[in-house]
């Protein structure tokens, strides 16, 4: 964060000028993988000296970083609103799943931060973890008030969720707009899937 | 493959030196990911001179892809295998889902591969998507059969495959030998909650 003075409103546009590089970049993601673009073809690629990308994104490791916090941040706050919803457990989780596959798939930052996000420095890879636990925690709760209501039968909840978010995860590694289904499709294929693997039985 | 005589044996002890270089390298990339690893690293962390791992391994895409092949080689193996045997669908689909989630996580080779495979070259690329259609098309074909057979729900078996495959992969992203379930315990609840996302409800 560049500002002394302002935070706020600096710290803001500073933001906005990392989505625009990162949705300028995004052709060189799409060429290379995000593993694959270098630093240079980056900056060739938004049309910005190299230098001047730096201040921005001093390297890709904090490139994947924005995008984690990016992203986890639209995650958590969709979560939270979810939450907040009047609607039975099968409900909020179809929303939940829906709202995870467009973020993953149409932001900017969301196939990227889900690519090897292990590659992160320590302190940071403890920032996106603590983060994940929540945004996971987010999903237990949904699902263990879907027991506790009826809803769903009982079941290993943990394992369910890591089931859940594995397969929303791993949608960035393969789903491609060309493709035979659209985004809108595919989340609500996947959360009739998932809510049908937690309803009762005989329900 | 150095070999111009003898192919298979020579082949065989390339490939048996490459599999034990790997064993080594585990360590490289347990500390730094896979994308993180150096070659001088790994080179260091197997006693190896750079000169010589490169022998083997001349780039670290060409590890990944090693990684792959083995790993997919091994999963197409057991899906036939499981294919062959005269049980029903639903326990057909709980040994494929075992199989892959140990492959992926007891395999040295089998994480690795899982990983950021889209940076591979092109030609790479190809041949690895091509082995992976043929192995979700071993899946389409089970829950196809099961639905056939009254075991499963008619239901969307492209996106049922997607949201199994996309669960036991992501598995190399967060599993851990210290964490609170086992390879095997994880197999099994996947399993269990896949299943019931297939059977017919009232079953």
């Amino acid at each position: 964060m560049p500002a002394k003075t302002k935070p706020s409103r600096r710290y803001r546009q500073f933001t906005q000028r990392r989505l625009e590089i990162l949705r300028s970049a995004a052709d060189a993601f799409a060429r290379h993988g995000f593993t694959g673009a270098t630093m240079e073809e980056i900056a060739e690629t938004v049309n910005m000296a190299k230098g001047n990308l730096y201040y921005y994104f001093p390297s890709k490791q904090a490139l994947l970083f924005f995008c984690q916090e990016q992203s986890l941040g639209r995650l958590l706050e969709q979560a939270d609103a979810t939450a907040k919803s009047a609607v039975p457990a099968d409900e909020q989780l179809r929303a939940m799943i829906v709202a995870h596959v467009n973020t993953i798939l149409r932001e900017i930052y969301g196939s990227t931060a889900h690519t090897d996000f292990r590659s992160l420095p320590e302190t940071q890879l403890k920032q996106v973890i603590k983060k994940r636990d929540r945004y996971e925690k987010a999903y237990r709760t949904v699902i263990e008030r879907g027991i506790k209501d009826g809803i769903f039968r009982s079941c290993n909840v943990k394992a369910s969720v890591w089931a859940i978010l594995g397969a929303l995860n791993w949608t960035a590694q393969w789903f491609s707009p060309a493709g035979s289904i659209s985004v809108d499709e595919l989340g609500n294929q996947f959360a009739d899937f998932f809510i049908h693997a937690l309803v009762q039985k005989g329900k």
